[in-house]
């Protein structure tokens, strides 16, 4: 009886402490905050990343002062100066474009609640609307339609992820809109296999999902025997789906934080053929942004070359020489004309560079078509590294 | 000049701001200690998933009131719990095994200072020793051959990769060895392409790496012309190399951590074909360990079933019927057996248990061959999960 009031008391210290270091965290933020306040006139980068490094060499020498270890100093700071990071560039963001600082944003996505689309979606608004006024679709078409209809301000589209690829309807739609990339966020994919009631694996003899998770589970799924598909518009409506039945035979892969939405409960974990899967989803409206100097941004645009022999390698020359990073190309077939070939590349440069307008203006004469979707930050902040001989 | 003054001053209070976290990160884990000690003689297991989320939640809610979103309370808390979990278990195995709480200890490992395997040495006595001996070896047998002999106290032996699957070769020693496996852990592989002066990617004529990294580099080689690629024993040798002849044409693959090690530098971050990539290590010592009840464990044990059609299907069939959770199948042929395999199988349960006691001893009159090769505790926090509509 004792030992449990002993642990009462140090479970209440350690809310206190939590309480502190919320408070911390808050003060801090707001700190980071009048430093890219002061940063505001300068064409200074945002990070620092010597900066970064020396703090964190310094933190870690203290850490261990006090009897934390290098990991773990190392991986907190990391998240406190991403976060920081991350603010600073959003607080930029709304000086060069005034018009993002609303508290209210609509946005259209594929799914309901709980689809991997509606957690991209709140996770990229989080730090930057009060309020998110939601508006779930069937389809990217929807989405596209949606927005360019002006019903609402923005659309979040998956465009690529780490195990299955590049969604290819998502690069079809975006050659026949005239709706901008505003932005991008990478959102963790975690399949599990959720169920509305207790059962046992043995017993599922139906799986509802979506055609990408299915593809994405495809080893897990091979392993179990005598089990029906069947194929959803979208996580969320299997889920609906499956909540809906409240059967112990039927099953849904989709993520826990999605499917805490609809009640369902985790029967396996981790059931991806990757360990690690990532969706990159890009955010488009009907006017572009500016990205501010301070930040790293990103440019996508399509061209087309017609079937010249090696016109793409010289646009691809034209790149090398302004010194400009492409990160990524995709091509796709054109519709209606067969063999001539859509080029989507994303390289890491703002559209207003010198450099870049450059570019552009030489690959529009080596070109048969070219059309700019879109400029805007880079949303993933690498960690600072620290010299393994600190650690 | 006033202006940055204004920044002087608003850094000096982020050093504060900095220095009072760090002190509330260590009471924090001290006071979670207590808890470890209070909960010492139960045999309640160290997490208590349910309590993490609540406390999630509520986090969250005073959060939002300090201004700070969800997102980022979510992901600096997982990683102070994750933490304080990890920490929690390294008290309660020094508990049970008293011989592990050691000021010091001698590790084997491939390669030399910088190699994955020092960094994943590194990372895992961090919480649990004061200092490190390190041994670097040139093989994974002489690793074996230093424990075995009674040279060091521990082998960090590499077993599997997220990109590139298993490492045979560690499996077919572990056939004939006597020592044990006493823990794991999983480091994060980011390949660079470093050089040790300022250089361009078309200047580069010479790549030195290990065979692991090349294979897992493959797209990004595709695409290089007239490069030649010299094999390295280790990614740590192939660093000292490039170091050593200070050339513009030449570049190593291997961890910006550990290169920093080697003053080199990144040429190229994230060369690697899949963008998530990590190893699994195990840790080998003469004498097993026993895991606390409190903690998750693996066993890992190896079998022959000889060639009975099905025999494996029965075995796999006892591991269900004792409800145990299989999280790892792998068979590797018996060297001058032709067609006989040997099966490596990693579970989710403690050996001491009754279950798992029980399963062993059926799979004994089940095989022609069965060994234990250790019992550890599972080193992969998952973290916390909070329902969607919270954040």
């Amino acid at each position: 009886m004792e030992q449990s009031l002993d642990l009462n008391e140090i479970r209440a210290q350690i809310t206190e402490t939590d309480q502190q270091l919320l408070k911390l965290f808050a003060k801090r933020r707001s700190l980071t905050l009048n430093v890219a306040k002061s940063k505001a006139h300068q064409v200074r980068p945002v990070r620092d990343q010597q900066r970064e490094q020396e703090l964190l060499i310094r933190l870690i020498k203290q850490g261990k002062e006090l009897g934390l270890d290098a990991h773990y100093v190392t991986s907190v700071f990391q998240t406190i100066i991403e976060d920081s990071v991350l603010n600073q560039q959003a607080y930029l963001q709304t000086l060069t474009n005034p018009n993002l600082q609303l508290p209210m944003v609509s946005v259209a996505f594929l799914g309901n609640k709980g689809s991997y689309s509606y957690l991209a979606s709140h996770r990229y608004f989080s730090r930057r609307a009060e309020k998110i006024i939601e508006s779930g679709c069937q389809s990217f078409a929807d989405i596209m339609q949606q927005v360019e209809a002006g019903h609402v301000d923005y659309g979040m589209l998956p465009i690529e992820n780490t195990s299955s690829g590049s969604i290819n309807e998502v690069y079809d739609l975006l050659q026949h809109t005239n709706l901008a990339i505003v932005g991008e966020i990478t959102q963790p994919i975690e399949h599990c296999l959720l169920t509305a009631v207790n059962t046992r694996l043995d017993n599922i003899k139906t799986i509802y999902a979506h055609g990408q998770p299915f593809t994405q589970c495809s080893n897990f799924l091979d392993k179990q025997h005598d089990i029906r598909i069947e194929y959803c518009d979208s996580t969320a409506d299997a889920m609906a789906k499956v909540y809906e039945l409240q059967d112990e035979t039927v099953a849904v892969i989709g993520s826990e934080e999605g499917g805490h939405l609809y009640q369902l409960h985790a029967l396996e974990k981790s059931i991806a053929n990757q360990d690690e899967n990532h969706s990159r989803f890009i955010l488009v409206a009907r006017k572009p942004v500016d990205v501010a100097e301070q930040i790293p941004a990103k440019t996508t645009f399509i061209l087309a070359t017609g079937q010249k022999p090696g016109a793409l390698v010289e646009c691809l020359l034209v790149l090398k020489e302004k010194g400009i990073n492409m990160c990524k190309l995709e091509s796709r077939p054109i519709q209606g004309r067969p063999w001539e070939e859509m080029f989507y590349i994303d390289v890491e440069a703002n559209l207003k560079s010198a450099a870049m307008q450059e570019a552009i203006g030489e690959l529009t004469e080596l070109t048969k078509f070219i059309k700019v979707l879109g400029c805007y930050p880079i949303e993933h902040i690498s960690p600072t590294s620290v010299p393994a001989a600190e650690i």
